[in-house]
């Protein structure tokens, strides 16, 4: 719902990819007008210059604004005197460099899916890209959006739980136990099919979630991984189920589980940090409860906004405990804290301490993991690093 | 986010309460927004002329549709060319219904927040207000959004539990354990005034979501009740804490608890409804789960938009099953199902019959709840025709 | 495992009921040897005599001991040397006032299963005879047995939860959803059979369960009660569904639930205690675990023997937190209970002050309890006096 | 409770270790007691000869059968008319193999804790022992004897879960977060003493639990296993912490993760397998519910004895659903089981093909897995087969 016609503060979006067919897509339109923050404006929505059109105008676009390509998108926008200010990029994965390098060369903030790239070397690329124009580029690793991950990251940056000693994060899912590809189905199609999705399959897909929503709450990096990835489905071209081991710069191990076969499974990101005073458990399914024991005490049920949420917490709650906040609020939050970082930059500031959104360098990481992940496996599961 | 300078499709809404300071103005404002069906264009935001212009013209109402009262507000969009379409009711309980009255009478359609009113003749009233008038009236018993809670209607409508038999539905909360109404907490001061929130305390707060929930849920009138309210915060002057028995049409029983003095519970809202054939068991603080008991086989954890889901469910679902929605929407399906009706209603049609909404006979039946109730406690628990 | 050919200080106990087809017999012969307290070297096992000597010699009773009906085993018994100490009673409910009776007027022991009569005049018979002998008598309330019930009370007398406001306690199980009775399965036959089972069916079964924990663990008496008995499957002759509402001694209000008709439901006894300080809430089904939220800070999970568990509880514990103790454990504490209150007098002690079991008096209250729910709901749902 | 004086057919049982200030040797001795199968006669129940004494005579042991040390034991009971027939070991670790050994040369049934012994080479000459002797041994890895975990197995066997595709599998605990042993704790002293417990703490005290259960339910072989062993507390001379990547006979991969200093964690054993047509998932901590999702439905929740409960459960059930059995009536399953194959033995008989027990070669697969896991974290990370 915008705000009528009173004089409009939100930021001009111009989205690419997520069009008729598309999932994501309407999840980070969503997500973008949660909180008012931001007013789409224009859109090259799909590689069909036809779809693209008829997508945007369903969506309300104005006819000069709905693109046939995003490269058209950005001349054009360049030259308006209200352009768009950021770009959401909601493509599969092999058009993200492209895609993101095009929209930071022509001055435009960016808000993109993830993995960030298909390779290391693009995604160095467009860290250095990112650092020299100083624009804003948020990749949407929407997990740490939820209030709790906030307040357990702000937890363990203020000792709660002692030194960290260890994490065990999953990530399941079942919907790829059959081979859900060979029907054309879209969504598994693009995931499998390593000319778009690169060289991960879950690995890429939920495993990048799976090591940043680690390392977002705990604060550590992840320094060395051994994998054991494989591929149970007959004829999948990409791993279907990975486990790693890992080692913190801290010396905290780790194991990570992410799995697409794991029947009975929907969206079963879940974490539990370890430290020598205490643990915290959650998981995303139910998004609303994290588990905390103290060293010294009984397991405590902290909830969001309930007792014993912190500021952290608070500041990305819309609505009192016991009232669910869910995925789209979590997601909605990343894309609010972007708007906070790129207004700042409008007018020549950075942002507020406290606004935390994942960056280019939480992309890199990603794709870094990815490559390390395939090269230890296909080496035997050997330690590599990270 | 809207959808640009494009032809605007959506509704034009007004609002009445939910300025500074309001809570539930915020939740109906997100909620109109997230399925981008509606377009705040206008608002007398509180009953304090200044405070509502301000809030107004925060929110991006432009400064002519900023009105200092809701009679000023129907009177100016009524002979507008673009005048609101619809009005969102926000206020505290007392002014429900002479707003609502004059939004009827100007012509506009309503959504507004229950309790409809303070006492029975004025929701009969406006009931028959609404039938002479034609127009859309959606009271937000916004529970009935949640997409498991429509599952479980058509389960039961479906037959799948057969004869309902019994019906235990509970709304638990802590937060006036003690008298935060005497801090000025201004949520707790109203909801505890008589002179605000009418005859019932508790039980118009959350007992009639309780109530409206069975009622929605199971398909069944409750015909009777007997009823146990209670205040045990010293000074306190509305009820605190509620037991009910209840007689549905069927003959089925049912037990109804309510409370606002409940330490650890959020908004425990939770519905068990028992049938000669199965069993289903919701609860609305991780409410993407449901769980089904066949008479003959073991309970089965229905998820949201997962396995076992219906369709009832997935026409109101915007994403896959794991990622979990909340409350913000549920709510939003209120109001969303609410502009199916508004558009078919400005094309002259029906909506279509999966189209959904609580409506002004349902918020009529919550006040009737709240005087049966009251007049059987202080007859001394006797049952009271509904 | 008996203690070979040492000298043996246990109990000896014979047994009325509980032959061959019977079911809580093999419970309480588990439970009486748990803790090696006690040793069965007597039993009338049957109605049938011929039953009765087969399950005795089949449980490796010696031949003499192996009576035909329990006149003649309290007979035989009070003139042997080395007679039995104690009589467990684990027939049907019409049975255990004469056994009773019977046992006490020999001189032994009682340990008898509840309800404690089918009316209230045996029940206050009964008890004056155990005043009258100074004999112990011991009603297996068996849920009092579980060391997190037994944490619960010792909370809340030392006043953790504050004056308790309301107790919510429900007993709900699903296996005579159907007229199981009319196949002729026994167990379903004899307690929906009055001349059996007395004046309640589920309320005696069950709801005398639901309200003794209520009592034990507030220490709070239940004063008066208004009760909804009902008989969902057609021809049953007893009630398979109540509700009730109670009022405490000090104030308190309740809800008891009770159901053998909640399709879902196996043995879920389940009850919140709701005080001005705080709260506890507890499951029967997983037991090892107890909810307790403070009023001023966030819900905690308080374990069997883990972090949290109080004296109270350890006294009954025999496996750390963790490793899980269950019903039978939980029996087994009545019966180890029951025997320290034998010891003691045999040697012409009380009992220490921190052995608790369910006395006569406790049947008592349960007895009447049946009948005051059968007077108020065949009254209108009035309230009655308890 | 024996039977009194009657003809006993129970097995006679002696025990070695469990004395005063010992843990698990209760346990055992209720295990054997529980269902009535044993008698203990005879012990040697500490290495100090008079705690031993003293210890037996508190147990209600004859005072001639109160020994001093187990050769002692084996030599007078061999000679007795009525000897023992069987021996329960329940000593440190290192103690295992020359008791054992020692009662089987004397011809005595053994009933040993885990893991069997501290070396493979003990282990093997243990199992060639019982081979050539033919006396039945058992040990006692518990936790197959839940009987959600018969259910388990059997539905896998019946191809209910497909091909076995992973196997998650962990067990946590926290007790050893600190430096407990330092305090002389003596279970924490002896479980971190390698001349007590030989080359594993963690790994050996759960490590080997864990895997013995994946290993049971499965029906599957680990073949290789690849390991990363810490000791996260500083003095600690034996591992606090394992994490190992397992591939099993048929391809399936697996991850084992076990935890001593996982702070909240009391006994969480979690065992969950996915396979190519569903998953099953089941807790210790709460061990009478099991879920399972089927590749084509939602997940179903099976309890112990309750809906969906196969015959392999319901022949090791001992009370109907919904009532808790627990850790040590999962133990006493294994003495039970035992116990058939010890009397079928005394018969000339195999026991019934139902009979399930953890047999010497269960054991040795433990001890294998421990010494695996060590040199595979040894030598840095690298695959070790089993």
């Amino acid at each position: 719902m915008s705000q009528g016609q009173g004089a409009d503060k939100r930021i001009r979006l111009g989205m690419v990819g997520g069009g008729q067919g598309a999932f994501i897509g309407a999840v980070h339109r969503i997500a973008a007008r949660l909180d008012d923050q931001y007013i789409l404006v224009a859109g090259a929505l799909s590689s069909d210059p036809q779809r693209a059109k008829a997508s945007a105008l369903e969506l309300g676009i104005a006819p000069d604004r709905a693109y046939g390509s995003y490269a058209e998108m950005f001349k054009a926008e360049a030259s308006r005197p209200d352009p768009i200010d950021a770009v959401a990029i909601v493509t599969p994965n092999h058009m993200h460099f492209p895609v993101a390098k095009a929209a930071l060369d022509s001055g435009f903030h960016v808000i993109c899916d993830k993995p960030l790239t298909t390779t290391t070397a693009d995604a160095v690329s467009l860290a250095k890209l990112v650092k020299d124009t100083g624009l804003i580029f948020c990749v949407t690793h929407n997990y740490t959006g939820y209030p709790l991950m906030r307040q357990a990251r702000a937890m363990i940056a203020d000792g709660v739980l002692g030194d960290i000693r260890n994490v065990q994060v999953e990530y399941a899912q079942g919907w790829l136990a059959e081979p859900l590809e060979e029907s054309g189905q879209k969504q598994a199609a693009w995931r499998t099919d390593p000319t778009q999705s690169g060289l991960g399959g879950c690995i890429g897909d939920i495993g990048t979630h799976a090591l940043n929503l680690a390392a977002f709450v705990t604060g550590l990096r992840p320094q060395r991984l051994l994998a054991d990835l494989h591929t149970f489905v007959p004829g999948r071209r990409l791993d279907d189920h990975v486990q790693i081991m890992l080692r913190f710069n801290n010396g905290a191990t780790g194991l990570l589980w992410a799995s697409q076969i794991a029947i009975g499974s929907e969206n079963a990101l879940r974490l539990r940090v370890f430290g020598s005073k205490g643990t915290i458990a959650w998981g995303q399914e139910n998004p609303n409860v994290m588990w905390h024991t103290p060293g010294d005490g009984p397991t405590r049920m902290l909830t969001r906004a309930g007792a014993g949420a912190n500021e952290a917490a608070g500041r990305v709650s819309r609505i009192p405990g016991g009232h669910p906040e869910g995925y789209l609020e979590g997601f909605a939050t990343i894309y609010t804290e972007a708007a906070r970082a790129i207004v700042a930059h409008k007018s020549g500031n950075s942002a507020d301490a406290a606004v935390i959104y994942p960056t280019v360098e939480d992309g890199l990481a990603g794709v870094r993991f990815i490559e390390a992940a395939v090269e230890s496996s296909a080496g035997g599961n050997v330690w590599v690093d990270l």
